[in-house]
């Protein structure tokens, strides 16, 4: 049974230095995260997003995105991006040397206002002058669009706002939309449904980022590969969720991700023991077990050997 | 996009009160079972497998088959299911009431001897009066294709042994087997490569029994969805694993299993919320959160109303 319409072969873009640590409510150290980052490098990546240029006073945790930007190591074939939420966060980024940067939306209007304290539409209005700006200085752009599936506040989210959020930031000039199941509540037929309506033309440029709160992170995986979508964001570890969306927890683990894909004859490039190394490192900092059930897995005989 | 062969109905055996509890390592009151079956029996499911006829000296944790059994409620569409291991388990389920007896053996001789201490062909030549026994009495059986993927002592299970096995069970009588990924290694990919040496003409008589160790399980399910297969083991909350496999942790849990099939349309016939309260219920006795995510999920909900 085929799973696949193109080459086996995906991108697995790791978000879990921002993703994931903006999301611990202890303040962890530059150095820790320098560490986990540059393990992460030597695991294979082909895209980090490494941390975050908003404001500290909303999320503290990534108030040290100058410092870890300028701790950032290149190497052949990786790329870094840093999220920013508006021009003056480009500026920071682009100082910092990033080649690509994201930006992010939603299609839910509810999570939109209550995440970034502005409408959809002002969203996109103010994302054009950066977006523009960002490629004029030879930068990429990802832009991400949340509550693709599901918003915390206000249920099940029209596909056809996903379809036009999706196709305007396109128009706008990012090379990329990354569709986030930001509750983690989407199932395989819903994930079919919503890339019906936005791949069109748009396959190559669409990136899916599943939460696995409910389990079906790979599952959902499985339709997007159905589909024919190759880019998939995933955490070390599982960590992270949404600081906006009560009880959403759990992004979808790289290593259960790379588990599957790799197991399924699908190359990423990624060497999972040395992702797995990476998150038990920070687990340990952490003090706490991180919810990857392949981690859980290999944990014993990692730290055996 | 397409994800049934048949008609949207699965039918998910509900295996936490036996395969679940097995490996809980303190003692857990009867009173406590008792409950947890009347819960979920009250939750919808047409076939729960209540206990194991298996010697107290190999599983202390289900020495009260008998008085567990004794507690049963008869419900209009459920069937209890008790596995035996031999004829004096079958005589012991028989004289419990039983209409449906499991029987089980392993795809991997390594697993087989340390599990049963006895041979794939000497557990399959035991079966045989026994299963015929069982018939005559006019109860059904079930049985178990442990290691249908892979085996934690030998590795990659040959697909011919799971197909062979397969068979001879079929031969000998049984109206279903169910294949076990006993470590939870498999990938969707290989449940395609078993499925396609096993189904042949025996598709209506195959359920799936997943472990989410690596976080595969839905998206095996998926696949054993593709290929037609319409029943399915779960155990409520993630409850159990198998206690002669090494970090074979996470059953597939039940609430995971349906908030995927039901989000797809798929009926099952059981409330989710219901089985959600039986596993909390049963958390709050163990004094431990259990691994099932969207039973974390909607843990707080729950508890709320």
């Amino acid at each position: 049974m085929n799973w696949l319409r193109a080459t086996p072969e995906v991108k697995v873009v790791e978000v879990g230095p921002r993703d994931g640590l903006q999301n611990e409510s202890e303040l962890i150290p530059g150095e820790v995260k320098q560490r986990f980052i540059a393990a992460l490098a030597d695991a294979g990546f082909s895209e980090i997003e490494a941390t975050s240029f908003v404001s500290p006073r909303w999320v503290p945790q990534l108030a040290d995105a100058a410092e870890i930007s300028a701790s950032l190591q290149p190497r052949d074939g990786l790329i870094y991006t840093a999220l920013v939420p508006n021009e003056k966060g480009l500026d920071l980024a682009l100082a910092a040397g990033y080649r690509r940067v994201a930006v992010f939306t939603a299609a839910s209007e509810a999570f939109c206002q209550k995440n970034t304290n502005r409408s959809i539409a002002e969203s996109l209005r103010d994302f054009g002058p950066l977006i523009e700006r960002a490629r004029r200085s030879g930068a990429g752009v990802r832009g991400y669009v949340s509550t693709a599936w599901y918003c915390p506040f206000s249920g099940r989210v029209d596909r056809d706002n996903v379809r036009r959020v999706t196709h305007e930031l396109l128009a706008l000039g990012v090379d990329e939309v990354s569709l986030g199941d930001t509750v983690g509540l989407a199932v395989p037929t819903e994930v079919d449904e919503v890339l019906d309506v936005v791949l069109n033309d748009a396959l190559g440029m669409i990136a899916l980022h599943f939460h696995d709160t409910s389990g079906t992170a790979l599952a959902n995986v499985l339709a997007g590969l159905r589909n024919g979508v190759m880019t998939y964001d995933a955490s070390a570890g599982g960590l992270g969720g949404c600081p906006y969306a009560p009880g959403a927890t759990g992004n979808l683990a790289t290593e259960d991700l790379l588990y599957m894909l790799h197991g399924m004859g699908i190359k990423t490039g990624v060497n999972l023991e040395r992702v797995a190394r990476a998150s038990l490192e920070l687990a340990g900092h952490l003090g706490r077990t991180l919810p990857s059930r392949t981690l859980a897995r290999m944990k014993r005989t990692l730290q055996a050997s």
